[in-house]
């Protein structure tokens, strides 16, 4: 029995989430993960729980998302998501395999997770980004560099070890709200898109879209950069922006010590 | 009557180009000059023509395509993009409008067109370009910075007034097979996405696609930089390259002298 560990690119706008719903089959809006175990069912004619490093909220995307399964097929692990990818849908590919160890498991395994967060502001919703960034307003009174000088100043307060229970949605299943942030900053991304990237050992529930959200009431003047001290010190979701859309965040990628 | 221009960036993905096409409406597939005249009948209570700047091919985008139209309707000129787009589906949006010379064409008072070209390498079709730019080939040899010196060497070779029968698909209706290149380059765009940015004061059927698909030969050393001056002089389109797909072509602007 094969442990493989597949990276995944999705994009997450015709999906409810990642995780398998209950219920049946026929009446659920289809998940990344069935759409994975149907192909790997197709491919080796058996059954095989795919598991993934993190549930993911519908419309999310990821760029470089770790699953992984057992197996006792033959296939060359290395070879395996090329003889997926015929089996998988255009919006979801898989961009490489390996063989783990046995004990290796997608989510329990992971000590770092990245998150990119893409917003901008223009008078109109641009249909070449559709889906794929937040309009975090029409228009903001400053500019490129005020921008990234605002949102990178507020960025400073996220690092470190923290209890985020002010940047944690209700319905979380975590244990301790502290979490600790490697890094998070605020950078340009082609004419006019902005990029919030944020690594971690780990997020609670809509906590990297409560930072967005944060970081654009910091640009629209409405908190200020230092504020954000207070407002983890808080632990009180109220003092927090508001829960940025789906449509904007992207796992970026999970790491391992395995 | 004014003379209204319209700034539109529209993803083509789901339209059969720009041109309404004959047939009846029921049974023929969208196109964008179709759904802006009909936004702009809803707001006026009138029909007018639409002109656009040029006929686009079935799925190719827009970033500033320029449409005009006449009418008797009050609203203010710089405010006519914001009353059609809720009148739009998310796929096509206004970005500004004005008044203009009565006599004044998007088609024929043009003096420059720009275009943009997307394209990458990659054993995988990413999820997240999927219809917006094009995957050339799996792999190429060359590294990027040896990309970007064989295309920009080939790009030299397109400036200036040829004939360009050699990258002309059959079928269209130009009177003349001359025209003149301003600007040809290639740049990196993002990590992994080159962007081909083409200016001239006009471009034969398929003629963008073409080129794209000819500076595709050189990067993976098919073609020589330098053999473009000859198959330029061959009027011969067996050739060029082949015709690259629609969707990493984007209208990027067209100016005016009026």
């Amino acid at each position: 029995m094969k442990n493989i560990k597949l990276t995944i690119e999705f994009d997450g706008t015709d999906y409810s989430g990642w995780m398998k719903q209950g219920g049946c089959s026929e009446c659920s809006v289809p998940t990344v993960q069935e759409c994975i175990e149907k192909a790997v069912y197709k491919l080796t004619g058996m059954h095989s729980d795919v598991i993934g490093c993190s549930r993911t909220d519908a419309g999310v995307h990821a760029l470089n998302y770790t699953a992984n399964f057992k197996t006792e097929s033959g296939i060359p692990p290395e070879r395996f998501y090329k003889a997926l990818n015929p089996l998988l849908p255009g919006d979801v590919k898989a961009k490489s395999s390996c063989e783990v160890p046995a004990n290796f498991h997608s989510a329990f395994s992971a000590c770092s997770k990245t998150y990119r967060y893409f917003f901008y502001y223009n008078e109109v919703e641009l249909p070449h980004l559709k889906n794929k960034a937040w309009r975090a307003a029409p228009l903001v009174r400053a500019d490129s560099s005020e921008i990234l000088c605002a949102a990178n100043e507020a960025c400073v307060y996220f690092k470190g070890e923290h209890d985020f229970t002010s940047f944690k949605a209700s319905g979380g299943l975590a244990k301790t709200t502290r979490r600790t942030i490697f890094s998070a900053d605020v950078t340009k991304y082609g004419d006019f898109v902005y990029c919030f990237e944020i690594c971690g050992n780990g997020f609670l529930y809509n906590m990297v879209r409560i930072m967005a959200g944060t970081l654009s009431s910091v640009i629209e003047g409405r908190i200020k950069p230092s504020d954000i001290s207070e407002i983890i010190a808080s632990k009180n979701r109220k003092r927090a922006g508001m829960t940025a859309p789906p449509h904007g965040l992207y796992l970026y990628k999970t790491e391992y010590s395995l």
